[in-house]
């Protein structure tokens, strides 16, 4: 095993170093020493999943949502999902606060844009978030990162759209605002607008259980928290969750119980695992 | 099976067909077909199992619950259910919004009165919306129908007086307000002023787990939007949750490994399946 | 088995009777009895599992948790939990509200002052709670302990610090309020200011599923309500919960699976094994 930075093969310029299976296990190592506080301005529909999910993980999360405290925590939070669910005029404040602290302390933030492009105030939100504080990560379906960037938004919050069909928007994405751009899908496509990685783990079950997308954006935020390079953090947190969806899904495969089995394998995988079994394709 | 709206032995009147178990499973298999979108304005106890339960069913859930976008999204839903568990001053406006948004566009909707009459607030906010607009079907336990028709409430949000007791005021409601009025209970009540039907299946163990009659309300809006009478798409929502909570029962008779067999269930059913377990009594 | 109030062994003085096994057991076997009802007014991260918790305990839980009716209901309710896991400016109303109810009608309450100490607004808030009526019952971990009482807080809401190394804050804090402190950890500790519990079930899993110490609050709340001693009352939730706990964690070893087996073994313990399985250390 590599480590990403050093070592006698280290490349000697600036470009950071390849991502493959190894670097992706030990980052789930130095994440899982690191234990990152999560910060998560989220839906009233996934908060429990995602805190489980990310107790799971090996991290803490902190729902910390309201106006009067966003701000201050982002300062002190590993990493800061802000996912736009079920935004309202009290929480559009508090992500305002939020991404303002996170300006100010230098905490890597993830845009999770839920249904953009349909709905204009949310996405108007979204916007506004994104001008205020570019976010280290995007995340999103195919629907949602085409809506972001001005297209057409999906059928509510489900989309099952194709994510290399929005690759030339995500790589535009990325450049704009300096960030990765991960698009999820059956093969998720990440891309920091000149490396693209792709990803062919996971189930389609996962689309069938609410919440595993944004789980992901809070897993994202909890790695960007720990490794320099947020494609790297973003390629891990989705190989821990769709690598321990594809171990779930051969014991449970009705949607009740892999939700459930999804969180034991989440808490279960290993660093070593998870190196081995990522599919980089 | 015979279809609910053709054939050879179809009344030749404008009255509805009947409804018997074919047309029960007649409604699941086009609910699974045209996978409705279900607009959820309900509470922060239930998001979590209502989204899980609707996707479990076939259906897609959004939980579009802001005053901001709550009325144009009801404009592209296919069904919508106000549900008063957790109402705040927040989202009594986004649900009148939702409401002038189903009035404006005619999509159906859904109204659970939960704890309605013991809490005067949330009784006065049904009976807004109930003026704003008449909901296709109101779902709720025999208490809150009671309550909501001007009696007195019950303990807090379980309840488990009998359905067959508010009956009349049932029917009364169903007249005033030109809807289907669904009574749950040990034996399921659901008239639209005229037709009564009761359902027998389920089990008690469904009022000892959080948010099951919540989203059965969410499961009414989805079939009210795919299926052209409401009563059948009660009927069809009431027996596919309580077929499948019959099951679930059997391999899991304790709340909490109940709670996960009953999305697998709910997922599993088929419609031949329902047709044929559904008692009608 | 001895009641704890009356018998031919009863002291013949005001003090309270010693809390064992016996007096938890008969306790759990009163709350069945009564089915208390638990106003919970809690965040969204736990509400699902802090109302299936107390459903599972026999139990009825009531989220009612709006300015507008949280007084009212108060009057009604068996116990009141306030807990401070996701405050905003609208629920913080409610809360101020509830707690009014309490104040009027003698309800008692119970205060779970998450993440206290590290965040001055909600800190602030949970002072205000406490000048405006003394609670029942305060229920945290060690930081959060800590942070009420004045003292830095902990990293976020998850900590493991020790029970034993608040005590004499615990003491402090339950002298000046009149109320049980009950602080969660390895060996739980709970006191009146004079008397001091220690318990000494559950496993280090419930730290890595979320809202099992929310849960818990509301099970005080709940015995609060049907038990006259308030350190009773604290100590016969924390058995409740922690030895369903030691149950659970036999068959479910991973955090998704135990969060389920927990409530099923919420359900299932019953006063005899409850009394003989408590560890008072």
């Amino acid at each position: 095993m590599t480590t990403p930075s050093t070592g006698p093969t280290a490349p000697a310029t600036a470009e950071p170093p390849a991502i493959d299976g190894a670097a992706i296990g030990l980052a789930l190592a130095t994440y899982r020493d690191a234990a990152p506080l999560v910060q998560c301005l989220t839906n009233i529909v996934v908060a429990n999943a995602t805190a489980n999910l990310v107790l799971a993980s090996g991290a803490s999360p902190a729902m910390v949502d309201n106006e009067q405290e966003a701000g201050l925590f982002a300062g002190v939070a590993s990493g800061v999902l802000v996912n736009l669910g079920t935004p309202n005029s009290l929480t559009a404040k508090a992500m305002t606060a939020a991404v303002t602290g996170c300006r100010d302390a230098g905490t890597p933030w993830v845009l999770d844009p839920v249904a953009a492009g349909g709905l204009p105030w949310r996405t108007g939100l979204a916007l506004d978030l994104l001008a205020l504080h570019p976010p280290t990560i995007i995340r999103g379906n195919a629907s949602e990162i085409a809506g972001l960037a001005g297209g057409a938004g999906g059928k509510g919050v489900d989309a099952t759209d194709d994510p290399a069909g929005v690759l030339d928007t995500a790589r535009e994405l990325a450049g704009r605002f300096g960030c990765v751009v991960a698009v999820s899908g059956a093969i998720d496509h990440l891309t920091d607008g000149e490396r693209l990685l792709k990803i062919a783990n996971g189930d389609p079950i996962m689309t069938r259980v609410t919440g595993v997308g944004c789980a992901l954006g809070a897993l994202m935020a909890g790695f960007a928290g720990v490794v320099d390079d947020p494609l790297l953090a973003a390629a891990a947190a989705t190989g821990l969750l769709t690598v321990a969806a594809d171990r779930a899904v051969h014991t449970a495969g009705l949607p009740g119980s892999f939700a459930v089995a999804l969180v034991d394998q989440v808490a279960s995988v290993q660093p070593a695992e998870l190196g081995g079994s990522i599919r980089l394709v």
